[in-house]
């Protein structure tokens, strides 16, 4: 083979998790390495403390009215009441005060201004004494001068500038941010700043980790500056490390050519400038990251891809970024949840795996997201993280299962939880949902219609998209429900009427024409998966037309969406799939109409009344949402809105 | 009186919470209002999308090869077994890629290099087949060209950041930031910017509340100027409110003077510019806010005091900040606590009581903080916030109590609760956990000794401070804890010897020499509260001297730590008190010593071995705690860390 041939993959030994985490964080001693630097107090706003901070002077610096009123001496009022009310004549006993003066001398109460009546202009009356200090905000209530404000190592929130202000202190000492370097490496990765994204070949790739682990960096409160991108250049990408190490940098990280293969260059970096700590951890994704050592400055190969990349650092970066601001690392809350199905993994190996999570009624929800290290939309639609130990083999379905959140729990509780068939319009639907401000969000797992229902009986959704043809009266949908959700109360509201047909590249160069052509030998169709509303269409179609399933080459390759469906065609991976119209629009790829269906969602009828399905409902009947469903494409909304159950 | 006479304060008819708030809420029209900016991708981090986001291009936008290996057409392998080695033709039937690379025309699988067997330069030899598109990363897997990547109103995090470059997307449009005004009133105020602390008068407030509520502002991403300090002048707060209003501003908040006295001036400002739509709320604190319309933009009278001013804002202003956002605004998690002594509170009236929390085994302790309006310290030193409605007056022991966090739960488990005696040593102990970085934190409140102990009894906290001075023996501690504790195991660490007695002004005016000066008349004592060491100690050496305690002016008058009776003869409240000489000594004031006596830490036994209390009794016996006690004055600590217990 060509010296550019992969060679057999070498790690280190792989290291469990724990192991490789401690060996890490022993490792380094990082606590006090940043230096500081001096702020003005609005400008130290989330950053940490390098020194404890004391009070300057006492807030207040004086006893002062804390109401509006008369300043007095308490002695004087002993023994005023209604039976005997006592005079005080002003500015001699009594002395008007707005809240926050400054107490007259030899005065220690302030009898509310509600309470005194007037007599004349040198004469108030009182129907009540006061206690010594009463009414009065004392020297120091608050902060008293050279008291302990806040510890070294605390964050500044906004609360605590008020404290610092008020007791004197006007700058602060904080410890620097942590200074990264991150350095993009591969021949195939283009800068998205210098490409038209419309001239993007085959094979490039546009660079997007460096940013998003700088702005991971910069949420940790540190700093980053990212490198040019590096081509895979052992002498360039050593020098560039070399450099920033002997530099003003706490941390470098090299992204991409972290594994073993011929092509990656970060372990002979490490191993020429210093030494190797771990190499290969058993989790996925993240698994080739690559840790060691340089002039005792952490540096890191993190794998190219995206999902492995950000766990990679968040196992390992985070803490120490974390570690050098004398913080912990901040773990998110864990709760128990309930997948939507059972989970399989590969024993020897940590998971982390991405979950969309919703509540519905008092149980959360989790369900799985695409696993691959380059789904990076498996992390910005995850709403937690399930870990699924090395020593399991996946859940059962009674295992105990837990999710660490990714975002607060309350949102959980606002998201509406669709499980089912996939259309477009869920789209509009979700974004007009978040267009209302009111918090509350569309999450869709796309598992086909007889999947959805299997949902609503097994109560992991507020509702699903479901088209389901009863091959015997042509209905869609009812005859379904009746059957599979005898024990489980829907509502059923009509969505969409939609086109299902054959997608083909523009063109049609095969010149499909109908369900028949599937069966040229030289077509190759690529399928939905089982259970689909669109899989259950084509055989009836198919038994219609008397045609046998494994006539058709690539009946047995399933996708599961309509837009899965339309790039295998696009990419030429088949030559015709069936979907809706609006996959193929949005793709402008060409159309062969094969049946109008309906697409409904069965509603959980014991959700119907909640605010959040509200909402929903709302949306689906305005004039808004059926317009946007109609500009897709493909969708007729005559009877959108329609309640058929 | 004179014009500046305090009028009766008279309120529009106050409003319960949740009214003013549906009144505010549903008056103004806010979604859209903001106007948009486009941003590149990076730069969008925390920004809210004003616009749902489609994906440019597939990503990736090719078929690419998901190991290291050799890319082949899956067909060629068929039937390749251990018994039946499949032989391959390198550059035509088997072409070597690694990860990421375009898989090459007419292949479709790739092979691991692992399972790859080299005979000559030019074959390849395997033992299994692979099946069509194993081990590819095929086109649109991540993204598909057009697909929503984000709705409308999505908030931009760095993982957002690799899905819209990874998707072509470069720049964004976005919300503008809500762009408030902030207008500090009151000619008490003096801008730090421009003060000498040194030089600070009686009367003059520090500004800070402008800050404090801008940096909120920021928090929930908005943006604010601060105006310069307005006097009492209704003339130029009524133009400044109304040119922001005319300007670029969505909102505009006063501060200061939103009360109904003689100087408050926001009200006639809002009935001469617009419309009054609450004064007056039946919270506290914030009772007195004020919010009005002027041009259909919200315009607060915030009160003055720090923690009014911050609830108002939290109350009202940042739910409309996250409005004009299309965000909810987000609720803490709200967790069951214990108080640690009952909580009385005042009916008609909903109370924001801040709270100390620390988890304490399985419960979660709640110590109130000081519930005035101008302490900001309790707002810095709070963990969270019980809210106690209006139709209850306090709660009982069994009731169950909800506090809302301010921090992470998980913070919680790193506090270690010390109740009880209060020692400025303490605040060293709390300095030296912190700066571990081990995310360990030392929640102290001072009740005194036997507070401590008795907190200590019902499971309040995991040590007390304790100095109880057993009048019959001399001894400290022990036979109190034998006497109290004798249900409750617990170990007994020695922390400081220190030195109590009397604190006077510098220079002792009224020449007090000892205990025995107590009772001269034209002398103003300040004492401590009862169960506290010192309080025992004073009362012990009253009766050696035979001297009565209604004999001493000033006896029942008591402050609950020994700075806060240190302020109280500064400030003249009182001529002499009796303290730690650490007290004095921060302050610069004289010190007669009466005693010298045992400060020890009483520790439940069961949380001994904890990794926080181990690394708590690691910092008491290091030598640099105890270097920077001594450094305090007043302490010994030959003894310091010994086990008495």
């Amino acid at each position: 083979m060509n010296p550019e041939t992969p060679k057999r993959n070498v790690y280190l030994k792989l290291k469990r998790l724990e192991e490789a985490r401690r060996l890490v964080f022993e490792h380094f001693e990082l606590t006090g390495t940043l230096g500081t630097e001096r702020l003005a107090v609005p400008d130290a706003v989330g950053r940490v403390l390098a020194e404890p901070v004391a009070a300057r002077v006492s807030s207040p610096n004086f006893h002062s009215a804390a109401m509006d009123g008369v300043a007095v001496r308490a002695a004087d009022t002993f023994g005023a009441s209604e039976a005997q009310p006592r005079r005080l004549t002003l500015a001699k006993q009594a002395h008007p005060v707005n809240t926050g003066h400054v107490l007259p001398p030899d005065t220690d109460a302030v009898i509310m201004i509600e309470h005194v009546l007037e007599l004349d202009p040198e004469t108030i009356q009182i129907e009540a004494p006061v206690f010594p200090w009463q009414n009065v905000r004392k020297m120091g209530e608050d902060i008293v001068a050279t008291e302990l404000l806040f510890a070294r190592n605390h964050r500044v929130t906004p609360y605590c500038v008020g404290a610092l202000l008020s007791g004197g202190v006007f700058e602060v000492t904080v410890w620097r941010r942590p200074r990264v370097l991150i350095i993009p490496t591969g021949s195939e990765l283009v800068d998205w700043q210098a490409v038209d994204v419309k001239q993007l070949r085959p094979g490039q790739v546009l660079e997007s980790n460096s940013i998003v682990l700088g702005k991971l960096v910069e949420a940790c409160g540190g700093w980053f500056e990212r490198c040019d991108l590096l081509a895979d250049d052992l002498a360039r990408i050593t020098e560039t490390v070399s450099r920033a190490v002997a530099g003003d940098f706490q941390m470098v990280m090299t992204i991409g050519g972290s594994s073993a293969g011929s092509q990656d260059f970060t372990r002979p970096v490490l191993e020429d400038l210093g030494k190797i700590l771990v190499h290969g951890v058993t989790i996925m994704p993240g698994k080739p990251v690559i840790i060691g050592d340089v002039k005792g400055k952490p540096v890191f190969g993190m794998p190219g891809y995206p999902v492995s990349a950000i766990i990679a650092f968040e196992q390992f970066a985070r803490p120490l970024i974390f570690k050098m601001l004398g913080q912990p690392d901040p773990q998110g809350p864990v709760v128990p949840v309930a997948p939507t199905r059972k989970i399989a993994s590969k024993l020897g190996v940590e998971e982390f795996l991405r979950v969309k999570l919703g509540q519905v009624g008092d149980t959360i929800v989790a369900t799985p997201l695409p696993r691959g290290a380059g789904v990076i939309t498996s992390l910005t639609e995850a709403d937690g993280i399930i870990r699924i130990p090395h020593h399991v083999e996946g859940f059962k379905d009674d295992d105990a299962v837990h999710a660490t959140l990714l975002k607060p729990v309350e949102t959980l509780q606002n998201t509406i939880v669709v499980v089912g068939s996939h259309d477009n319009t869920l789209d509009v639907l979700a974004d007009e949902l978040m267009a209302t401000g009111e918090g509350v969000s569309l999450s869709s797992s796309h598992v086909g219609s007889m999947g959805g229902l299997m949902a609503i009986r097994r109560g992991g959704c507020h509702l699903a998209g479901t088209h389901l043809l009863d091959t015997g009266d042509g209905t869609y949908n009812l005859s379904y429900i009746r059957r599979l959700l005898a024990d489980t109360p829907v509502r059923l509201v009509h969505l969409v009427m939609r086109e299902q047909g054959l997608i083909v590249p523009r063109g049609n160069p095969k010149g499909v024409k109908g369900i028949e052509d599937l069966i040229r030998p030289e077509i190759t169709f690529i399928n939905r998966q089982g259970g689909s509303g669109t899989r259950i269409l084509l055989d009836y179609r198919l038994g219609q037309l008397g045609l046998k399933a494994d006539e058709i080459n690539g009946y047995t390759h399933e996708e599961f969406t309509h837009m899965a469906v339309a790039v295998a065609v696009l990419g030429g991976t088949a030559d015709v799939g069936l979907g809706i119209y609006a996959a193929a629009k949005a793709l402008e790829m060409d159309f062969i109409p094969v049946v109008t269906e309906q697409y409904d969602l069965a509603i959980v009828a014991r959700f119907f009344e909640q605010a959040n399905i509200r909402l929903l409902l709302k949306i689906i009947n305005s004039n808004r949402f059926k317009q946007r469903a109609v500009a897709l494409g493909g969708y007729n909304t005559d009877r959108t809105g329609e309640l058929l159950l």
